[in-house]
């Protein structure tokens, strides 16, 4: 919104140029409204898709959700071929993540318009074109703050891993265990991966009540990873908060290297350490 | 609470201005005294009109309520009414968001003792005296913190709006992965729309259990999109936290234009660049 | 754990000033030691009491949870007459909260050897044993953190006085929508208070699944509410974040008066503004 | 993975240091290949072992699991044997925590091919094999950040103490209030261990709703813990992230004596303090 606009440039000269500047970029007036309309028509196209879905609005409504469908997939093919004509190197826009989305979300209407009597894989089918939803991301005024967003989770990766480590030895554990208490009882731990279902669906917080302890034991571990859960959503909190408000200067006071002690095979010394510093072993 | 106390001003000579700064203003202990006496008038309005929904106390108590709510709403329109008369503009207050407000929820009950017997939309139009909750917003000590948290949200809304559109295509995605596998199935998943609707209860971690997926492959996909919800709390928390911890500098270190680079169709040019920094194409 | 010690005092001469500093300071190891043993205790004669309350346990046990009961009684009557005996001002200790939370989980055992037949009040007055449980927070050593805690929370309670009203009102609109939507459905909104209810169940995430929404309208606003509930935690988790980020500074700006500009309606002056800032008409 | 690198070391001689220097640590391309090696052999295991128990594909693959838990047996058993030999004092390894994680996650399979009759007590052996999930944290590259995290959590200690004393005495009173609230109705509150188990279940937000209150003043005292459940998870969050964002300097501005008043029994003095500061007497 506040952005800095860029220096001023000569005006593209080529009509190539200028459309490309109006498809691929957000700067100019022209560009925004290019953006704009295009996100209505994403959102638009993938409402109708939805709502086909629902058999009593598609028993009303087939037709015209039919007419909408076609209007929108040859807009977007018009898109298409206008972002494959203004691109300087078509090819590589083709093969690029975006230009793979774009094709993949207007394919589907042609091919059910030869082949829709295969009834089985046409749901498949047509949710691709649900893909179109990836395409809000290409819009490009989200870039920056995804951006940011996406560094600051990339510089706590190592972090989130640990975190995602910690969450799934808890949920193999926990799922275990009830697996072990709970196997016997007609209360739904019927297997290890079933009850690991249900521990991340307790952890998560989210709940469903379909699987649920019965015995007291069973409550009682139950008790423990919902307070764990409960618990552990502070500490990926704390991290990313902690990297957004001070981004860059991540400050480890020291590096902690990877060695154990040959002595007392303990772990946790300074890089700089050249003693064990619990058993003062050389390391 | 400990608000600096404003210089003193020149006592108001006329009786309208009095009246103004009792009503509108809430610096004077008068002031304050009409804020709590409205603030509780509000809460206890609000209160009669919900038990009066519950058949088994409306059955009972329905005089005692209909009495209330009589006193309640001439109160509220001698209200309006000084507030009408001690506006200086008082069009102005009318056709304001709070005006409109006051009004909404002083006529359901005027308009019910004239047409008592249209039954159907007597429903819609009673709840319209709910909007008076909306009032208490109106109670002015509140304005100073509620202006800084906005402010925060405010600052943040880029970033939020990149969260939420998250949260959209995660929910579409699911939905529709959820609604093929477990379309068959009578575990609830019937259209798009409904399996979306499962997917934010799941990943919101409320988790009814109402839909709840039944095959392996569905809860191998449930089991993700939990994690998800459960893991993406943490980016929205992290900014605010952030954006509330440094107010004003939010130091984006250089800013990412919108660029893409027309020989290689990647993103992410800082807005000083002319070259492209990945294939060093001219921008 | 590393709290600094305090200056070497005095030996206290006396045998009251003695028992003082061992009952109700925490700073010499004897001190500490009866804090130790008074938390064990305290565990322990809570979970007797919980334990008991079970059919099937009561049924095999209940003497021996009668015995130990009479012990913990007894135990912490004699620390209640050595609290009163030692203290300067018995009095002020007497009707100080600690003294009546001591008194009230003694006094039940007493009253029930005394009137065993009343067996309707028998489980209220047993109850008030589980009082009990609130003596762990006298245990010293947890004093310094939760003081700090309590004084981020109480620095930041006007924001979380708004936070509390959104979620009010939140609650207030949706539950009479859903009402006013799925009162003549069986779906369990029978009233304004029962749809409340549902309300807070939802947005609090807790998600029981006893009512829930059955028409699309229904639960396209509930998945509103539920996506609302699921962001708002943001706002208190990054208020207090902040606050003890940055304890004491808590720099707000400018200060924003309660005064509403008599010409324009508008609010959110400054307290050292004359004129309003959006009609420039003298405040 | 951009962490610097240790001060280059003089190639070890000996064989037992070079293979030292490999399956203990990380630093070298052999030990990262050996660590990621390891990483995947523990996480097929577990796969089989999970998928094992899943009746269906038991009877199906039960020779192929049979085959791939012996492959895996041996792999362990090579590298825990391995890891005995090359360590300079091998009993310290055994006894280390990892070392009988290790051994516990292969004896089981031998146990059982010598004892395979009891079938009761196999369940809970086979189980102990999952104990190999608990060996991905002996992976080196992920100690650095975990030490980071456990400090953090680690300086927080006293605060969590708080947070969690504060979540065990609402569950304890809420728990023992809905008991009994709804003891005598048919809605699963039992016991008090039955009502705590429901009361943590409702605060962490989980909410499986096979325990749910069904009267009026159940469901309002429900009400209340949800939101106080909601909202206390602000705390720990706040606490850990203001803990990483400055770490070190946990600047409390004085600290806070554990002293009671012996005048007034107020408490909350500073450490430096003589006198009271609410009553003046001598502490």
């Amino acid at each position: 919104m506040n952005e800095p606009q860029p220096a001023p440039r000569t005006k593209p000269e080529h009509w190539r140029d200028r459309w490309y500047e109006i498809i691929f970029e957000a700067d100019t007036p022209a560009g925004k409204l290019f953006d704009v309309v295009l996100l209505v028509a994403i959102l638009l196209s993938v409402l109708v898709i939805m709502l086909e879905s629902v058999p009593s609005l598609d028993e009303h409504y087939g037709q015209e959700f039919g007419y909408a469908e076609w209007f929108f997939t040859i807009l977007f093919t018009i898109e298409y071929a206008a972002r494959i004509s203004c691109a300087r190197h078509p090819l590589r826009y083709i093969v690029s993540f975006y230009g793979i989305v774009d094709l993949l979300s207007i394919l589907p209407t042609y091919l059910m318009f030869f082949a829709p009597l295969e009834m089985q894989s046409l749901g498949v089918i047509r949710a691709l074109r649900l893909l179109r939803a990836f395409r809000i991301f290409k819009l490009a005024h989200m870039l920056t703050e995804a951006s940011e967003l996406r560094r600051a989770i990339w510089a706590s990766r190592s972090k989130i891993t640990v975190f995602l480590a910690t969450v799934v030895i808890a949920v193999v554990i926990e799922g275990t265990a009830l697996y072990l208490i709970e196997g016997d009882q007609d209360s739904g731990f019927t297997s290890i991966p079933q009850s690991m279902y249900w521990a991340i669906v307790t952890m998560t917080t989210v709940g469903y009540g379909d699987i649920a302890p019965v015995t007291p034991l069973g409550k009682f571990l139950a008790a423990i990873i919902m307070i764990l859960g409960y618990s552990l959503i502070i500490v990926p909190t704390g991290i990313v908060s902690a990297e957004l408000a001070h981004p860059g200067g991540k400050k480890t006071p020291h590096w902690v290297t990877t060695q154990v002690c040959p002595e007392c095979m303990k772990e946790g010394h300074d890089s700089d350490a050249t003693f064990c510093k619990y058993c003062g072993a050389q390391l």
